[in-house]
C-alpha cells in the first residue's frame, strides 16, 4: 500500500501574517475554499458540520422562545425596496438584480428579508390575537461587495438566519431584541468558547431603517473586532412601510412594533481565528463536529487485536462523538498531524503495550498534553478534559480580550492605541460627521458599541471636544 | 373577551373541484400562501414544520450511508453550463440570469447544482482513495416556469436536496443510486404514508445529461402522477466534461462515475392531496409537527381545575409532540374546528365532567371516531391510536393507487383508461418521437416509469406496433 506523506502542515505562522495564516488554516483543514466565482465560497462538510452544530444549538433556543421557522422568496421586486427609504439606501450599492422576466419589474436577490417578509405579515396580522409574531427564516443571502473576499468573514453570498417579530408594544419589542441580544451571546461565549461585548450601535453604523442597532462584539487575535450578531429595534418603520396594522383590544388600530436579529457564516471565521494556532485548526468540543479521534498504532503481526480494542474503546464512548482512524496506508504519525491540522480537540492512542497496560493515551489538542489514562477511568476522563478543553480556550481568548481594552482619555492617546491595536474606549459625542472624522484619521477605525451600562462620570467627546454623550468602544473591524 | 367565530372551512369539495380544493386547503391550514412576487410562494410556519420533519428524517438516514453536507455558491457562470451540452439544453429555457456584474460573465440562479459542485470535486479527487465521495445538499433552486404556479407543485423558486456522490465503479455508482431511491421510498411510504412505484425513466423523460433516471411515482386522487424524487446514475458524462480523474490502485488515471439525487417541498404538495378531506388538512402522525391538541372544555367556576387537568395530561403525554389550547375568547367548537383544519391527528377533549369520570374523549381525525379513554389507559392507547391512523391513511391511499393500476392491451383500452384517469401500463417501443405522438393524442399523458422487474411475455408498442421493449407506466402528471 502506498504511503501518502505530502507536507500537510501549516506554512505561515499566526504572529507572522494573520491573514494569510487564517486563508491556509481554512483551505488546509477543509472548512472551506474559493469558487471558481469571483467572491463566493464552498463550504465544505467539515465546515458546513460546523455550521449544522450552531443551527442546531440555536434553533432549539428560539423554538424554546416562542419563534417559528418559514420561508419567503429568494428574489425581492424593486418596489418593495423603495417603500422604506433608508433600507433602500442602504442596501442598493450591494444587490444583484435579475435580468429583467417581465415588462417594468426589476428582483434583486434577497441581501435581507425585511420588506418580502412584512409584504406577507401585513396580511397575516389582523388583531392583538396575532401578535407577538415570531418568525425566523435560516437562508442564503446575496450581497455584492466590492472588497477583498475573505472565506467565511467577506464573501457575496452567505448563510444566516434572520429572525423577524411583532409586538404590540415597543416596551416588548425592544426587551425582546435584547433576549434575541442574549441569546446570540450565550452561543459566542459557551458553545464556540468565544468571550464578546454588548453593546447598542451608534447612529452612524445601525441598520438600514432601524431605530437601534444592538451588536454582540468579539476581537480576534490580530486586534480587529468583529460583529458577531446584531439585533435591531425596527420601531414603527417598517410597519409604516407595509402598512402592517393590528386591532388592540380597545377596538382601535395600531401600527406594531418590530425587531429584526441575525447571526451568519461568518461565526465559523470568527472560530477559527480565536482558537486556531500555527499547527492547525483548534476547536473547542462543544462545537466540534468529531470530539475524539481514535488512533490505533500497530503492526501486521499485532493489527486485529488492535483495532479490536479501539474498536471497543470507540463503543464505549458512544455518548461523544468519536471516531476511529483505522485506515490503512497511513502512518500513525501522518494520522496524529492531519487531526490535529483539523482540529479534533481529543486525540486516543493506542498501541499493543497500552492494551497490555490496560491503558491509552490522551493528548490534547488546546495545549499538547499528553497523558496514559487507564481504561477504566477513561469515560470520566474524557468528560473533565472536554470540559477543562472548552474552560481553557474561553479563558485564554477572554484574557487577551480583557488585556486588549483600554481607555482613551485624549485624542493622541486614542490615535496611539488604536495603532496599537487595541479596543479602545472613549467618550463621544455621538455626531456621525465626528465619527466619519475619527474613521479617517485612524484609516478605518470604527465604533463597535455603547454599552448598555450607564454612563457615569462622562467626559468630552475624544475627538471633537463637544459633550461627550456615552463611553463608545473602538477598533478596527473585519 | 370579543369571540372570533368566522367562517373557517373549506369551501370547495374534494371531488368537485379537485385543484380549488387543494388550494384553499393549504391556503386555509397556513401551510404556504401565493407571494405577491409572481410564480412564487412564502412556506408558513405549519408548512416549513413540515419540512423540517422530512429534513430531520432524511438527513439522518443518509449520513448514516455516509454521505455530508455541503454548501455550494447560488450562482453558476454560463460557460459552466455549457461544459455538459445536455445539461445546458435541459435547463436553458428556465435560468434567470443575474445582470451582469463583470464583463463577460453571465451568472444565472441555480436550477440544479452539478457544474458548480463538480468544478469543486475536480479540485478535491485525486485518488481513489478519495472515492466514494458522497456529499449533500440543502438549498433553494430557482427554475423560471411559465406554467400556472401551483402551491408547493409548481412554483419558480422550491427548496430541495440534491445529492451528488463519485465512485470508482459504475456498479457501485448504479447499486448506490438505487439504494437513495430506495431512502425515498422509505420517507415516502413509512413517514408521509404515500405509497409509491419505482423505477426507471424513459429516454425522452429522463434527467438532462443523464446516462439512467430512476424515480418514485404516486398517484394523487385526481388521477395524476407525481414524481416524489429522482435518483441519476450520470454515467461518466459529467466527470469527463468537467475533467474529474483519479487515480486508480494501478497508478492509472481514470474517469469516476457518478449520481445524483433529490427531492424537493412538493413533497409536501403530494401530502396534501393524497390525505386531506372536504374538512381541511390530515396528516400522518408521523409527519404531524403537532400529533395531538388538547382542549379543555370549562366554565368560569371549573376553569381553574379543567386546566389543571388538561396540563396534568400534556405532561404525561411528553413522548409525543402535544399542544394544549387554553386560549380565551374562542369556544371549544371553533377550537375543534380549527385545529381540525390543521391536521391534527388526534383530539383530546376534556371537560368537568370528564375529570369525574377519570377520562378524556379522544377523537381521531382521519375517521372522525370518537370514544373515551380511561386516562390510566390514555397512553397506551395514544400509542395504538397514531399507530393505527398511520396505517389506516397509508392503507386507504394503497388502496386507491391498486385500483387505480391498469394494463391496456390496444390503443382504444389505452386512450380510453388514460381518459378514465387511470394509472395505465402498456408496452411501448421506447422511441421518442412515439412518445410524442402519445402526449400529443392523449392530451399530455407521459410515461412516468419503466418497472425494474423483468418485462415478461412482451407485447408490441400500444402505439407504433413495433416491438415493445419494455412495460411503461403512463398518466397525465403534475
Amino acid at each position: 500500500m502506498a504511503q501518502k506523506e505530502e507536507k500537510l502542515g501549516i506554512n505561515v505562522k499566526k504572529e507572522e501574517d494573520f491573514s494569510e495564516w487564517y486563508n491556509e488554516i481554512i483551505i488546509k483543514s477543509e472548512l472551506g475554499e474559493h469558487s471558481t466565482i469571483k467572491g463566493f465560497m464552498v463550504i465544505r462538510p467539515s465546515g458546513y458540520a460546523i455550521w449544522e452544530k450552531i443551527q442546531n444549538y440555536f434553533d432549539k433556543q428560539i423554538k424554546k422562545l416562542g419563534v417559528k421557522n418559514a420561508y419567503f422568496p429568494l428574489l425581492i421586486p424593486d418596489f418593495f425596496f423603495k417603500k422604506e427609504a433608508e433600507h433602500a439606501r442602504g442596501f442598493s450599492p450591494e444587490l444583484a438584480w435579475i435580468s429583467e422576466k417581465e415588462e417594468g419589474v426589476r428582483y434583486a436577490v434577497r441581501p435581507t428579508s425585511e420588506t418580502i417578509m412584512y409584504d406577507s405579515y401585513s396580511k397575516w396580522i389582523r388583531s392583538w390575537r396575532d401578535l407577538p409574531l415570531r418568525i425566523n427564516q435560516w437562508c442564503n443571502v446575496l450581497r455584492w461587495e466590492v472588497k477583498q473576499t475573505k472565506l467565511f468573514l467577506r464573501t457575496r453570498e452567505f448563510l444566516w438566519q434572520e429572525g423577524h417579530c411583532v409586538y404590540e408594544t415597543e416596551k416588548e419589542c425592544d426587551k425582546e431584541a435584547l433576549i434575541y441580544l442574549d441569546e446570540y451571546k450565550k452561543l459566542c461565549e459557551n458553545l464556540l468558547a468565544i468571550p464578546v461585548l454588548i453593546g447598542k450601535k451608534t447612529e452612524k453604523e445601525k441598520f438600514a431603517g432601524a431605530k437601534t442597532t444592538y451588536t454582540v462584539e468579539a476581537l480576534m487575535p490580530d486586534g480587529k473586532a468583529l460583529q458577531m450578531g446584531t439585533s435591531h429595534n425596527l420601531g414603527q418603520n417598517f410597519a409604516k412601510a407595509f402598512n402592517i396594522k393590528f386591532l388592540g383590544k380597545d377596538e382601535k388600530e395600531y401600527y406594531p412594533w418590530q425587531n429584526s436579529w441575525g447571526f451568519s457564516t461568518r461565526l465559523i471565521g470568527a472560530l477559527v481565528m480565536v482558537h486556531s494556532d500555527n499547527n492547525g485548526l483548534v476547536l473547542p468540543p462543544k462545537i466540534a463536529p468529531i470530539q475524539i479521534i481514535i488512533i490505533p498504532i500497530y503492526k501486521t503481526e499485532n493489527k486485529e487485536k488492535v483495532l479490536k480494542k479501539a474498536n471497543e474503546i470507540k463503543n464505549k464512548l458512544k455518548t461523544y462523538s468519536v471516531e476511529l482512524d483505522d485506515r490503512d496506508g497511513y502512518t500513525p504519525g501522518w494520522k496524529f498531524n492531519e487531526w490535529e491540522l483539523k482540529g479534533i480537540p481529543l486525540r486516543i492512542e493506542i498501541g499493543p503495550k497500552d492494551i497490555e497496560k490496560n491503558q491509552v493515551i490522551l493528548v490534547r489538542r488546546d495545549n499538547n498534553k499528553k497523558e496514559p489514562v487507564k481504561t477504566a477511568q477513561l469515560d470520566k476522563k474524557i468528560k473533565e478534559t472536554l470540559e477543562d478543553i472548552q474552560n481553557n480556550l474561553f479563558e485564554k481568548a477572554k484574557k487577551f480580550l480583557d488585556s486588549n481594552i483600554v481607555e482613551a482619555k485624549d485624542w493622541n492617546e486614542f490615535l496611539k492605541q488604536i495603532k496599537n491595536r487595541k479596543f479602545v474606549k472613549a467618550f463621544f459625542c455621538g455626531n456621525v460627521e465626528c465619527e466619519d472624522y475619527i474613521k479617517d484619521k485612524t484609516e478605518g477605525a470604527t465604533s463597535r458599541l455603547i454599552p448598555l451600562e450607564e454612563h457615569k462620570n462622562p467626559n468630552k467627546c475624544i475627538h471633537c471636544g463637544k459633550e461627550g454623550k456615552y463611553m463608545v468602544y473602538f477598533a478596527k473591524a473585519y
